[in-house]
């Protein structure tokens, strides 16, 4: 249980980044859509298809590099049932692969509606006593604002099997403070608040490593906050959005990280899907190559910030 | 834009109740899924397929009573893609039959992630010039932690098209209080905040009938909160969760309403799909018409406490 998986794999690659896989069609080279379209029609089910065929040659190039992948729901949702299904067979594929993957979905519910969230995302469905799993991902990154009967039947999967949870703390984005910075009475944030319970929640199901398995989401564009998440909340793993193309730096990024260059792992999406278009003179047919490039350069330029990383 | 469609519809037929399908593979009866499992396998094609006569078979019964439906993802994720396929089917079967359909999914995103879910669940996806529906329902529940730019591009999407949003504000669930009921430093409490952003979102995206596009979700449980919120929010039009099963009654519900019977629609889910179950006697054949039974009882029972609903 927790994120020990994931920390093992960052230590064993020295690399604390995860690629998001959000594959809008207009990212995806013509050869493939084209390749696609020709074979099952401008619909759903030609672009799910170009957009597994895509997905797949990333994931060929980083896999032995990449500790994780995080694909973003909406962009899979977007293409109706046949993108869900494309959803499925990347997260099946990469984990095939050895690699770890965290379904960004910020799923949020009461709880008998969380438990089914649980279930299709983390866990096994129960067909009438024959049990498959859905989606079968490694992690989850949800909502809180419904509070700990929200949370409570991820805890008990987390606990049974080796699943882990992202709790949004304070998002990337530009209005995130109207709601996440506003102080309470007792002059914390609604983002300290919620980072404490996450500390709170992930207390009943802690790893061997340090790190429970309730983590949270701290976006890269905000390093103040950063930082002093990294301090209140020693036992609880970021995952950081916004590296890159949302503007967040390696320098602000190292905020996250602990003494020993663990604690957090840092997403970049569309910098490595669009590689291929930001390189000069890059044939389409190279843009997996060309991920891989944008892959390492990422993970250079925010390691050169860290202590060497390792679990002592 | 904005709710006008679904307060024709409740007005029509003097019913301010929407029936929630959320229909695990328990609720269903046991003909409709040998049936299913015997053809297709006990798997999720057979569950999906199965989830999806049981749902037709309750909207047949219900249309020409019941303005509205709201299916809640997570009991269709919970199966899968196959899953997923039944909630595109469902919602388009229903609104063949002119109901109105709210998907429950409590959605929520950075903008452009935003972008796409709006997309995904009420508009089109750009299939390289070739646009398609992917769920195209008529209303989405999303959460408004992430602040304006999470709602931004759902409220370009009501305004161009007829589609409205409900944003999570104070839920029905036990622990909702942790974060929602805590006070901020200008004395107002989470869940009122998140009320008055709904208000200055739904300034932009008015309707006719003195409601905007921007709902919000306050739970029956909390029948106090339900009449500070109607006063407090007078443009904002409510779903509330949580009558019957989870224990709010229809006098409290009655909190939810202004004085012409409207502004608000109350969901009953677990009641209904299992009617056949409570009624004494029932053969599991009649499931769908103790569904019927039931939603006649629970109108019955919510507009004994309201004025008579009328647009004047």
């Amino acid at each position: 249980m927790s994120f020990d998986r994931l920390i093992e794999k960052i230590v064993k690659m020295q690399n604390p980044t995860v690629v998001g896989l959000d594959p809008k069609l207009e990212y995806i080279p013509e050869y493939i859509k084209a390749k696609k379209f020709d074979k099952y029609g401008k619909n759903f089910k030609g672009a799910a298809k170009a957009i597994l065929a895509f997905n797949k040659g990333i994931i060929d190039e980083i896999y032995d590099i990449v500790p994780a992948i995080k694909p973003q729901a909406a962009y899979y949702e977007m293409y109706g049932w046949e993108g869900v299904k494309t959803l499925a067979k990347t997260i099946a594929y990469a984990q095939e692969k050895g690699m770890y993957v965290i379904t960004d979905g910020k799923r949020n519910d009461i709880g008998a509606t969380m438990t089914a969230y649980a279930a299709a995302h983390l866990g096994v469905t129960d067909l009438d006593g024959v049990e498959q799993a859905a989606f079968g991902s490694d992690a989850l990154t949800v909502n809180g604002y419904l509070g700990t009967d929200g949370i409570a039947p991820l805890l008990e999967l987390c606990r049974q099997k080796d699943k882990a949870i992202f709790v949004l703390v304070k998002t990337s984005n530009q209005s995130s403070g109207e709601l996440q910075d506003r102080k309470l009475d007792d002059c914390k944030s609604v983002y300290e608040t919620m980072g404490e319970m996450c500390e709170k929640w992930g207390g009943e199901a802690m790893g061997k490593l340090g790190y429970s398995s309730v983590g949270a989401v701290v976006g890269a564009t905000y390093p103040e906050q950063l930082a002093e998440l990294r301090k209140a909340l020693p036992n609880t793993f970021f995952l950081v959005p916004g590296y890159g193309a949302q503007g967040g730096g390696a320098r602000g990024v190292a905020n996250a990280f602990d003494e020993n260059g663990l604690g957090a792992i840092v997403n970049s999406s569309r910098a490595v899907m669009l590689a291929y278009r930001k390189e000069q003179d890059c044939p389409e047919k190279d843009y997996a190559k060309a991920a891989r490039r944008e892959v390492i350069r990422m993970k250079e330029d925010i390691v050169s910030y860290l202590p060497k990383i390792s679990l002592e």
